[in-house]
């Protein structure tokens, strides 16, 4: 029956039974763990967990190169830190102002655009820019398990979510064609915006104030915020993850919270506690104790990139 | 072809004839204004525009229950205004402190509250409480034509959403039985959450800080957030709902936005500009040069409530 396995990039063992195991359960109408179709919400982390996050996010591989864009229009920017480090690619200094520094930073290069601008930007970019190390195009760099995840749980009734630390404009402007998951179900960090009449027409622009950083205990919030639900499955890569996936299983009834462990350096890359852009040591550690299950991309993953 | 109406309880006119050319239009895969499914979204305000919002908002009454129970707990509250309005309820004082002003307290008597804690309480309030002047459950005051409305635009590939002044977490609470619009689709006002994690168990808690006041320029904002797309229809009651419906305008192609005007004493109320707790003056002063489309009740539907 393997051509007829949903999960056919998943290999065989303990964590592709899980995922099976739980789905049955969730959707058995004869069984106790039953949920009803509107209950079953599953969010996903985007970078590292759909998608590869090294040797830096997507996010900031396109802040760099919007920097460089400003940098024209203000040519003194390249003499300051930590923009010369955008601007000169020097990826050792942005690692180390850790992910909300570079996350940040990485965000004020959409202040002042608007949001059909922003789509439109967003839109070229992704379309025509090669990961530097994996030549492919960023927005191929999505794992083919996770489609496959996707895919499997919504064809059993589930609705699915981004839950990102990623700015939110630049994954909505990918998530349906690489996850065909409708704009309005990724969450993630954003810039408050305001409305502006420009020749009578309404506008939504970016600000440069920060409206959300939506990692580790912000992530429940935004869940709060965005779905007012609590969600019966979440799959993190890191630590920023950890709140969301305790929260997703101290509900009642049946829960899965996944992890994914990058440990192949021959398909993709291995890292964890050292990687300052999104560490990841304390949900490794805790793993059992919270009851997470830890997936490794090297003994779980048949296949890695689509 | 009566029996076969979709939208039965709307009289035939020029509203009615322009809310099914407009489907016709961006539906039909031969037309210029064709919009694809994932682009057609709609946005709803609440009060006053799904269900009755007299002489106050549900919302309102419901805070007036939630502050009996809170008076209970801390009697020196019934001695100082304006909860002593509340706890009276003065209706006329309530009105006076403006819509966000007589908002804001009422969202101050969810503080402190769990997301689960909220569910329950305002669930049971829903199931049990009438309203004081239509001798019905409030989840019933339900406008019938709405209901139609927004099956008729589901059922063509439309996403319906709500935007509204009043709290977020009470509308989730009644939305999918009384509109079959799920929780995730549901936008308003809210308070700031903290997650805590009591016996181990993390919990999301509402905080007294006001996260977002969602009227006028503020419903534009949070359509930014939460959906991150340009609605193509709107549908609102008051001046609160004129940002949304002349953002929803602004787009290219097919547009349109409704105002319904409460001119129906004899069945429902009839107000505008005077009604402080949601005023409507400019929206209808201001209809035909923003290009909207004024529904009047005592004209348009045939039938008022479910």
């Amino acid at each position: 029956m393997a051509t007829s396995d949903p999960l056919k990039s998943w290999n065989d063992g303990p964590i592709k039974a899980s995922i099976v195991e739980f789905v049955a359960r969730v959707t058995n109408r004869g069984s106790s763990d039953h949920v009803p179709p509107a209950e079953r919400i599953a969010v996903f982390d985007n970078d590292g967990t759909l998608w590869c996050e090294q040797p830096l996010q997507v996010q900031v591989f396109f802040a760099l190169d919007r920097m460089k864009h400003l940098a024209r229009r203000d040519p003194t920017l390249g003499e300051r830190q930590p923009f010369k480090a955008f601007l000169e690619h020097d990826l050792k200094t942005i690692a180390a102002l850790g992910k909300r520094g570079a996350f940040e930073l990485a965000f004020l290069t959409h202040a002042g655009i608007s949001e059909e601008e922003f789509e439109a930007i967003a839109h070229a970019w992704l379309e025509a820019t090669l990961h530097p190390k994996l030549g492919r195009l960023f927005k191929q760099c999505v794992f083919r398990p996770q489609i496959e995840l996707l895919d499997y749980l919504r064809n059993n009734g589930f609705k699915t979510f981004i839950v990102s630390g990623g700015g939110i404009d630049l994954i909505r402007a990918v998530s349906e064609e690489a996850y065909s998951i409708p704009r309005e179900q990724v969450i993630g960090s954003s810039l408050k915006t305001r409305v502006d009449v420009q020749n009578g027409v309404f506008t939504l622009f970016k600000t440069s104030e920060l409206d959300t950083f939506d990692d580790r205990e912000v992530k429940v919030e935004n869940i709060g915020l965005h779905i007012g639900r609590r969600p019966i499955f979440a799959f993190g890569n890191s630590d920023g993850d950890l709140a969301m996936m305790r929260y997703t299983l101290a509900g009642p009834g049946a829960r899965l919270a996944l992890l994914l462990h990058h440990d192949d350096a021959d398909r993709e890359f291995a890292y964890d506690r050292e990687f300052k852009l999104s560490p990841l040591g304390e949900a490794l550690d805790a793993a059992d104790s919270y009851g997470l299950k830890v997936v490794s991309m090297k003994r779980d993953w048949g296949t890695v990139f689509i």
